[in-house]
């Protein structure tokens, strides 16, 4: 596999060696995983968006993912690659040359798959209920939600990253999460800040660096997305 | 990090790079995945058996595990690894000069990790639940069961496993439900031979292999296991 030569613009080159689209919709957080990954590596590609997720799914999407039919699909000189963890693991394994994401060493490398995981299969599962209900299953969704939020506090210590020193793949995985901070927080009425102060902390030193802040949605953006989802649902 | 030695039988020995430690439940799939990779790579290694999941854990799990307190747990010169897929790629990623699991080509590795994904994510995860119960729910299960299984029949196609000519990835992730397949089918009363006579096939293809044959349990004794489960919980 060739390095980024970020010129990949002339797209009827059929000898076009990094050919990257991305299909996408804006406020998936495993989308904006993907921008990250493509950012830190200097990748330029094209951006499909669908036009909804609830809707008609578009012939492309349908094709390119047709075991689970959602974004992000990342399609490289036209194999397609799904499922976020899986693509910025293929980010980094193709484009190994610059800004690393997973650690070299074997150890380390599987304790930041380790925390990748658990951010999916915890923090991510409860983040996308948290907001849809109310009452005594939204505080259940609460508590868990920022017990998840302090263990991940523990596992960051005093470090400047998940990945220590360096920005790497646990900060690309979960920081994808903050822009739908506010909209869980408004939702479920509590404040990130005061009980995760350190993580509130670590997603601002994120949002410094390029890669990040050009790749996420503006918070209020999500807010009003997440308006709009529970009255076309009925959800109250 | 060394190439196995196979010489790990010294542990008064301070300076053995290869103390390798397994905590597990014999009929726990996700262990059986972790030993059928060790096998592959011909390391020794001390096996700790859980007396049970239900009762008390051994206080070294709970040490070793403390985020999810499950097994397998891999215990690498006093270092713990927790997960399945984590622990198999890491014993790929350290004992990587000899019987290769993930391909080294990035879209190729891509593919095993989605595929390994899709087989816990989806299938796993209704193989527990379709033994437990019954009628229109287990009716249910089964029919999910049985496409999981076409889907990945259709994965597999004409070739010898899911690694191409190579045991992989896939097949360590896969043929580690093998056992439970008749307890499935006895409690679901339908015959999975019948309905996926490829990946039958592709099990016996397997089985042929020491590192797999010698690491899974007898399908009878996952039964009679499956059976004293359902009567220590009340499940008819």
């Amino acid at each position: 596999m060739e390095e980024a030569n970020n010129n990949n613009n002339n797209n009827n080159n059929n000898n076009n060696n990094n050919n990257v689209v991305l299909l996408n919709f804006w406020p998936s957080s495993y989308g904006m995983r993907v921008k990250i990954a493509l950012a830190e590596k200097g990748i330029e590609y094209e951006a499909k968006e669908e036009e909804n997720l609830w809707g008609d799914k578009s012939p492309l999407l349908l094709e390119m993912n047709p075991v689970y039919k959602t974004v992000p699909v990342l399609i490289h000189n036209g194999k397609s690659i799904c499922e976020s963890l899986v693509i910025v693991q293929y980010i980094d394994d193709t484009w190994h040359g610059s800004s690393p994401l997973l650690p070299s060493d074997p150890y380390e490398r599987s304790q930041a798959r380790f925390w990748a995981d658990y951010i999916c299969k915890k923090l991510y599962n409860i983040a996308y209920k948290v907001w849809k209900v109310k009452g005594e299953e939204q505080e259940a969704f609460k508590k868990e939600f920022m017990e998840c939020l302090k263990t991940l506090e523990g596992e960051l210590g005093d470090e400047h990253y998940f990945g220590g020193d360096t920005f790497g793949y646990v900060d690309v995985v979960l920081v994808s999460l903050s822009p739908w901070f506010y909209t869980i927080e408004t939702f479920a009425n509590f404040c990130i800040e005061t009980e995760s102060p350190k993580i509130v902390l670590w997603v601002k030193r994120c949002m410094e660096r390029e890669s990040v802040s050009k790749s996420l949605p503006d918070p209020q953006q999500i807010y009003g997305f997440a308006l709009e989802y529970k009255q076309k649902f009925g959800i109250e």
